[in-house]
């Protein structure tokens, strides 16, 4: 059976179903400018099953048809990727090793990489500001009580909290970035994200919902902190 | 009678009832960036009736069906809230007792909450230039006249006029803020609005049009004094 | 005959009809920002009559029937302006004297005012720089392309052409800039737009095609204008 | 027969025909802030014929019917434009030489000509930076991933890759670029894209897709840059 036959995953009348979803958000993600020119991308899972935006096509323009869907439990190799349905034309996301990560490491139901230029300047400012620092930090703004309190753990985030985002440095080949973000998350266990330096950013919830609100509010604070960083007022204070 | 049960009171073909306008005025915020990530919120009072955006939603999503109601004249205990209607699944927002604060004692019939980036940064850069002076002033620009004179005041303010809005410390729970904010209104009763540090912003007004309008009057006077404070120019001018 | 009566003027099925253009124009500038908070306006003339947004509502909420109608040629007394159409619940322009100032010095088709902040900005950088420069000068811009030659004059501004367009003094009440804007007509008779300090500015053109393309024109000068003064790049250069 | 009776070439269900391309791109590059105030233009070539943008229309506006063609063999002479179809009413656009170019001498099936103020910006600082450098540079960007190797070669560029794209003088006259546009053609024989000093863009790419993409990915990196400036961040770097 050809990949393409399974046509019936993507097709459902229910505006929430992933292969629905999925355009929904790119399309978003491309009027916000995190996924110009075909970079970025997002996955849901539904319990085994990954969708995944293709590559190499304009954001705004994703159709169900153009979704590729495969059985997580079913990737066994890493180089050898096997699909449930292939839209013949498209090809697969670089990223795809990396949502597999988000979704095995941390049990999440939805990924996305955007390539926000708000997320590359943080990881320009803090690769000249502390060379071996590998961490953004910012506390004490009100918007970072939309995270969540990390892996595991009930509740978000406080007022007071830090909120701790680790960057790995970029690698040519996206799907060779997977090793260092696998080890950040390890370092990182309750970040529901990770910077990539002079690249972008991948965050991800245990839904759809938290995934996408996660990513809104991390690029709410870069762009702050970027605005910060030009009006000399520092991302960290102590306010009690 | 289960709260839920009382969907009619959110069920109506007229564009102006409250539980439809609550969605539109949602969703326009949500495009000017001031409720990423489901922070913010709208409440609208019609009478004693008050309906409420809930907690939590992603704000471009909120359906007529997710507005809260409760009756304000029977909110007799801060902690413990009755709602007329209650969306099952859903949560009631913090902001409630700031929203019931407007609606009590300046009788308004909207009040709006933004997490505005150019709000944040006014409360930033007023934190650091002048520590005990919690105001931020503004004189001379146009936009100015946009504002109602006061509570209980007719007309608006004139172009040489100072618009001045309180700002109030954040807390680890909105709900906390009630008390500085009912404090800040007394001792600015001609605001149309307070600050909140680190936070954003609540805007209100006699009508739905009025908070709107001056929340976007507002917004726009922020986003000039962020930049006028790039450029180097003072937000207070003689000028007669 | 009530003034209310006349609503036949402002209904047409044909899309370029001033009353469907003016509500169509009204909500493209809000989204560009232009019309923030009810600020701001936009006139039509059509031979003898004249259509104007009103005043104090949500620009992109703007309907027909919302429209004012007069006839140029029956305005004798500034003062008591007679309306052919007068919508019952709303109130005329502020800005009607300015576009009838527009209309009948420079014959014009379309006059546009917004509170757009880079041409505040500009206002506020020229206040401060050059305080007797009553004039916002630029050249050696491709956009520059985009302007009428003169009152009068056939063709467009050429590439080495310096633009000039006059800024005068802000007063409390709007109307009163009516004398101001007219010097500033026969002083700068080629231009199709006056800077107003600290509030924004007003466009006009032959067409409404005109008005609108040589609005958009100039805002994008007046922000490449103040993103090149936070660069230390000069507006004025002697390229050959 | 005349020009103007060939509607049938501008006329087709198929969204993806060019006539139907054009209008919709040009919509999406005024709401990106491009085609400001008329400025800008779009080409698509299919075959022999080539699709065109006329001129002096606001671009969110264009529709099939406005659509010029013209078969590219059949253009022996640059000064007497010969078109297969020709809106009545309308002017070709100023920088059909210029398409023209992209389509004979780099096969390209798509070209977009844009006045974006952050490729003006580029070419403003270059300008002043290094006056004798006609090349804007940036490597270790993710982004510049987005790139096609080159003219004739397959694949894209890869992350350590130095973009390279030259920078022609202004002239009064659009036309009058098309010289130094080939040259730089010539000189940089893999570049996509023609920055003008002072003026804007001219991207191209084999497909309308690649162009479009293309096209948002240089504005990404010009705006970034631009950004880095601001923040003292260099735009070339030394990373393996």
């Amino acid at each position: 059976m050809a990949d393409s036959d399974n046509d019936y995953l993507v097709q459902s009348p229910d505006p929430q179903h992933p292969a629905n979803l999925i355009p929904e958000l790119c399309a978003k993600f491309w009027h916000l400018g995190w996924v110009t020119g075909t970079g970025g991308g997002t996955s849901i899972r539904d319990d085994d099953l990954v969708y995944l935006a293709p590559s190499g096509v304009s954001k705004e323009l994703v159709k169900p048809a153009d979704i590729f869907v495969l059985e997580l439990s079913k990737q066994v190799n890493q180089k050898e990727r096997i699909y449930l349905r292939k839209p013949p034309v498209l090809k697969p996301s670089q990223c795809t090793p990396l949502f597999i990560a988000a979704f095995t490491k941390r049990n999440a139901g939805c990924c996305i990489h955007t390539h926000s230029q708000w997320a590359v300047l943080i990881t320009l400012l803090l690769e000249r500001q502390r060379a071996n620092t590998k961490v953004f930090e910012i506390n004490n703004i009100e918007q970072i009580k939309g995270f969540a309190r990390g892996f595991g753990k009930e509740g978000n985030l406080g007022y007071h909290d830090t909120l701790r985002i680790p960057v790995i440095e970029n690698t040519p080949f996206e799907e060779d970035l997977t090793d260092s973000l696998e080890k950040a998350m390890e370092e990182f266990p309750d970040t529901c994200a990770v910077l990539v330096r002079r690249h972008g950013i991948y965050v991800w919830g245990d839904t759809v919902h938290k995934a996408k609100t996660q990513c809104e509010s991390l690029d709410y604070l870069f762009q702050l902190a970027v605005e910060m960083h030009k009006l000399s007022l520092p991302w960290l204070s102590n306010i009690i």
